[in-house]
């Protein structure tokens, strides 16, 4: 038999179910969450127009999949959720506002995967956005949820940093840089917690910035190390209280720690944080991102921030919009690192063992009624050895094991295995659903 | 201000959440029952190599969508999920057998789309597969599941259809059709139910078959029609003990008939149809479909069978597996004609009145409150006016609105507002979770 090689693409990845269900469950609670908090889920095509893709702030059509359709040049797949949801924005002009929403889909990238760093070519991107409010408590709603989250995935220690576009915005204007290099200037601002003030300073150096630019900025990273984040607020807005659009993002900032300590978020869980840029164009105000303490090396698990323009690049008129995405695949490599993850490798809780076909129909209704109390049972297949079924049960990590054969149905009675202590005990069919809860209740302790 | 214009590519589609929450609750239901018979999820890349998804029981090539990589012939979009779960398998050779599993994902195909009939070029499938066991019971599962499926989303009157691709085979050989001509004449038997015995014979006559065949294929038809099932088995079985293949193909349908009769499932929702034939090619076996009696015009919402073959071509030897396809699309369309489906446009139970920043600590100290009691709460973002917070609400179907103001607060009291019978009450803030869970469940009766 000549068979066809089974392979998968690079970066791509199956998910069998001992990941699958942790993923699940990591799914199912930032969709509560979400829902708590007033979201609601929308989807979008996987296919979009390749010039909705590639539009003003859009992605690098390297980066993006394109469809071998009509010369490759008009339909890919979609890179991320922000950029969908804005066209659908703009497109359902009917949808009333503020429109909260969350969606939870693949996204696909056509970069080189780095597999053991969590970057792959298809990833889940589990995105919440607020779009048509200007207020400043629906971007400090981002900040409780995100905090929200990490508690509830079980992250102890993790920092949400803030800090505000303005406020860089102003720096720049402050500093005189030339706008077409802000970009440059703003990654290796980026990088201070990486890679410290001196190198910092070194790399704005080797890209030609002025040791006036130089010294003034260290100046200004200098008051961002001055105790906590109400602090440096402070001191900033003494010292920046000429610069427009600097005072304008402080004064944001302001109001959105007033909202952040109505609270009751830890307050070592977020800070300002000065030299904080993001990458994506897009952004023009507040902006946020979480990372866990001990793996700094992972980048960060969430991040997001306010888009006022980017909806209006197909809406035709600016419509403001905040969110965030969280990031499903570093997310899932911390809790592993970390070994918070839950570990399951079947949903199952009963199996019941098959001894022919003269006593399927007890098995039958055995299954049916724990069916109907909630319990995951399956009947095995076929009537094999025992010890066989036995292993199944095992190899599986199903829990409990029932046994109802010729001696038992005799009877009147079926016997339950408990996998986990190992324990067999022989009960009435009537009990059968109450030992069965009791057994998975202790489990659970 | 130039926009782009944004579209979306026909064939593709937005759910927004009226859409999304009953679709959501559709999965939800399957994903339960599916788990309920030991089913565990996977999930598998959108993007796979071309040659595995065009292999030898593959689809058409026109049909799949391609990247536009590599001269637009290595990589394609996924068509469905039972070649992706093959490889998955020849490719995991460790995975315990029997391998229950089940896969919700888009697949795409670049078919011309038919909206109004639920045909479009993304759509979700809900696989459901055993692989591993030849056992029949494996398949009278599928049969059991699909009942349990249909009946949990509110179906009242449907029939799933059940035949046996050897039966199929057997008629052939007994009618000495060149095996070339199979799939046409097995085509044209499929359409009884829709065009009349006398529709097949033309057509048959047409397609150039002879009349001797017409003959004898009317009558083995007219036995099909003879009372229930059981009774065209039994006939069935007399005549045509001699021809091997039919035989062994009857004798698997009435062991799966024993398993059926053992359950609760109600006799009528299941019979034996002899020209069910089912378009797949790798079919090897037990095959189903069900389709709901007042829609034919929808054809069928699910159906699945046995395929012993198809992962074999990636495995290098057969490996048996059977399972079913839940078509959400048309279900979607099904509940819709028939009325059944959930409305619902949002999840948010309660919308927290907006009445400025003095007062947002209260709405944040009750948000919080009724959030850890699960209460899906909004706070309103903006100050405006009681009448336009009230009209958000309602338009978006929020069923409370509590109402935290100046008076309230100075009276240490709470006023609730039930948007659904309109009368407002005033509470103490002790009595809110309670209050809300009352109105909530005074709602659901």
């Amino acid at each position: 038999m000549t068979a066809i090689t089974p392979r998968i693409f690079k970066g791509m990845r199956d998910f069998l179910p001992e990941e699958m269900i942790p993923r699940e469950e990591i799914i199912e609670k930032l969709k509560t969450i979400f829902q708590k908090y007033g979201f609601q889920p929308i989807e979008t095509p996987s296919i979009e127009f390749l010039e909705i893709l590639t539009g003003k702030y859009g992605e690098d059509e390297k980066l993006i999949y394109k469809l071998a359709y009509k010369g490759g040049n008009e339909l890919a797949l979609r890179y991320d959720l922000t950029v969908p949801l804005s066209r659908v924005v703009a497109m359902n002009p009917e949808i009333s506002k503020p429109f909260k929403r969350y969606q939870i889909q693949p996204v696909w990238r056509a970069d080189k995967p780095q597999l053991n760093q969590g970057r792959f070519r298809e990833f889940y991107q589990c995105d919440a956005d607020t779009v048509g409010s200007n207020s400043i408590f629906a971007d400090a709603e981002f900040i409780i949820i995100t905090d929200e989250i990490l508690n509830e995935l079980g992250f102890k220690e993790y920092s949400i940093r803030i800090n505000n576009r303005k406020i860089l915005k102003g720096i720049i204007e402050f500093l005189g840089i030339n706008p077409k290099l802000e970009g440059s200037f703003l990654r290796s601002l980026d990088k201070l917690d990486k890679i410290g003030l001196d190198g910092v300073n070194d790399e704005l150096s080797k890209k030609g910035f002025s040791n006036d630019v130089i010294d003034k900025i260290n100046d200004i990273l200098e008051i961002s190390t001055e105790g906590d984040s109400r602090n440096v607020i402070d001191l900033l807005n003494e010292k920046f209280e000429s610069v427009s659009s600097f005072k304008e993002g402080l004064d944001e900032i302001k109001i959105l720690f007033d909202y952040l300590e109505m609270t009751d978020i830890e307050k070592n869980n977020y800070n300002f944080d000065l030299y904080l840029a993001r990458g994506l164009e897009y952004y023009t105000g507040i902006i946020y991102e979480s990372v866990v303490d001990s793996l700094p090396h992972l980048g960060s698990l969430t991040g997001g921030g306010r888009y006022n323009k980017l909806i209006g690049t197909f809406a035709g008129r600016d419509i403001p919009a905040t969110g965030t995405t969280i990031g499903l695949d570093r997310i899932f490599t911390a809790m592993k690192q970390l070994n918070i993850l839950p570990e399951k490798k079947t949903r199952t809780q009963v199996l019941i063992c098959n001894f022919g076909n003269e006593f399927i129909k007890n098995s039958l209704s055995s299954a049916s009624l724990l069916r109907k109390e909630g319990f995951n049972t399956e009947i095995y297949f076929e009537e094999d050895k025992i010890n066989k079924q036995f292993s199944y049960a095992n190899k599986n990590g199903i829990p409990i094991v029932i046994i109802e054969g010729s001696d038992e149905i005799k009877e009147g009675k079926i016997s339950i295995k408990n996998m986990i202590d190992r324990t067999q005990i022989s009960i009435h069919k009537e009990q059968l659903a109450d030992k069965v809860r009791e057994i998975i209740e202790n489990e659970k302790k």
